[in-house]
């Protein structure tokens, strides 16, 4: 048998033994699926790139759980159970075998945690920095994803986890902000998707926090047509956040890299839900409300006063 | 209402527009999406990047149109129907509104042409060149996917269009060969993906040839378990290949970006699929046929002796 060029070598090593059903082995030209009786897929795609999305001297392994898990916290977000993804990885030529070998394990470990597998993908060389994209597919059962759009003046604003540190997770990772445990910098490169949370019938609107507490919250406020007031004080800070002091407040209301869930709740599913939460270990907790009127978010200092911020969230392209 | 952020406004105007059903507007986490009853969805994903898969000077409605097709191509393979595409779009800060514009634009003409629509996507920036990444999904009657491994000893190879000038297209791009029509660099810059040709019954084994004809039929090959023959004079080129010189043969059964198929068809139905590419409009030539023995592929010159190429065909990591 003749020799199989580099590229595809490097594939039936490291990403051929991640492939599951439907995959065709990764010999195929696409991947086969179909949903399970009763479900419908949800599918979702995020790219990250080099300096920009994770640092170019992150560990390979950690790269691709951060990869993996931003789409699978798109998929919690419509209260979907994940089930496959396909992958694209465009590296420098020369890009050592190694780093392929950390970026398989990093997803060999998450498909592990998560119940995924790899689907399809492709592989190219860049001149440029390390470029990824990651197709997720989920399912749910159909008819009961959860959207953006059902927000209703009255519902409670809650939060999963806590808000901020992946903004300032950077700051610590390189360097400008002191981490002594390293809790920061861990929530920068490996965020923490919340399946399960946001639950059809316990939520009436969800969406992931990864540009910013405000303005996601803003994005859930325009598909559903009303306002939010989010509470400042009762934003749910971890202890290594609280340890940066005040004037990192700001941040972390605006900074991006969360990967929490904002779920909208009404009052009658209230107690529910929150129960729901527990009994999966997921701390939640009501930083506001939404009310009548335009979209826009309204946050409230402790005195009451509405607070001035810079920026809602991040943007690509300002 | 607050303004949307830059990249959520660019978002809103050029790729809302494409969005289909279960695209859900582009305003939620993800789409949602189930196959027809009867049909499977088949899923593939590509990565382009700038200065690699496309020349940077390249207009944005071609490079976009490149992207869609190329995925359309695996499909096409596969013996699905297009049906969605979820996308992503890593640009360097700055890029101008009219880059989007034109991207969109070429995308929402290839949408009219093939009948897809946008499903999700994901827009970042780059510090590097332009990189994307397109996961196309299609449909097939249930247990009607075509894969590679089907060949058999005895079936004819044949292939779609003609091989070659995707390679020649390249250089007649970079001025470093004499184009006069523009056939060749229109062929690299704009694939026509081969759809509807692999069709289930007629058809063993099918692949799209995006590689290099020769390495392309040995992973055909390597999945089928049997061995190739090409007869190299057979090998179907256009009239502005040949014009290039027999110097360029090696080049078009060796180069990348055809995006044509190669078929494995039994002797039994081999008049059947020539009767349907010909309904389609489709020219398909025999080029070879499949043998027994290890996997691999011999193409033979019009004397009888086997060419000596110096690579089968395109690896990203050599």
């Amino acid at each position: 048998m003749t020799a199989l060029p580099g590229e595809f070598a490097l594939i039936a090593r490291h990403f051929r033994p991640l492939a599951g059903p439907g995959a065709l082995d990764l010999t195929d030209d696409a991947a086969v699926l179909a949903p399970p009786a009763g479900r419908e897929l949800v599918m979702t795609v995020d790219a990250m790139v080099g300096g920009v999305h994770f640092l170019p001297d992150d560990a390979p392994g950690d790269i691709a759980r951060k990869l993996l898990r931003t789409n699978l916290s798109d998929l919690a977000a419509m209260g979907a159970v994940p089930l496959g993804y396909l992958l694209t990885v465009s590296l420098p030529r020369g890009t050592p075998e190694d780093w392929f070998a950390g970026f398989a394990a990093g997803l060999a470990r998450d498909q592990t945690e998560f119940g995924i597998f790899l689907l399809g993908g492709d592989t190219t060389s860049t001149p440029g920095p390390v470029s990824l994209s990651l197709t997720a597919i989920g399912t749910v059962a159909t008819g009961e994803a959860i959207r953006r759009s059902g927000a209703r003046p009255g519902d409670a604003l809650y939060v999963t986890g806590t808000i901020g540190d992946g903004a300032l997770g950077l700051l610590a990772a390189q360097g400008t902000l002191a981490d002594p445990a390293g809790w920061l910098a861990d929530r920068y490169r490996l965020p923490r998707p919340r399946l399960n949370v946001a639950h059809y019938g316990l939520v009436s609107a969800a969406m992931d926090i990864s540009d910013g507490l405000v303005q996601d919250v803003s994005h859930l406020c325009r598909a559903s047509g009303c306002a939010a007031e989010i509470r400042a004080a009762d934003v749910p800070r971890s202890e290594a956040a609280r340890a940066a002091g005040e004037g990192y407040l700001p941040l972390c209301l605006t900074g991006g890299d969360d990967y929490e869930l904002a779920l909208a709740v009404p009052p009658a599913t209230e107690a529910a839900l929150v129960a729901h939460a527990a009994a999966l270990g997921v701390p939640v907790t009501q930083i506001g409300g939404f009310v009548a009127g335009e979209p826009m978010v309204r946050v409230l200092a402790a005195d009451g006063t509405e607070m001035k911020l810079a920026r809602g969230g991040w943007s690509h392209f300002p």
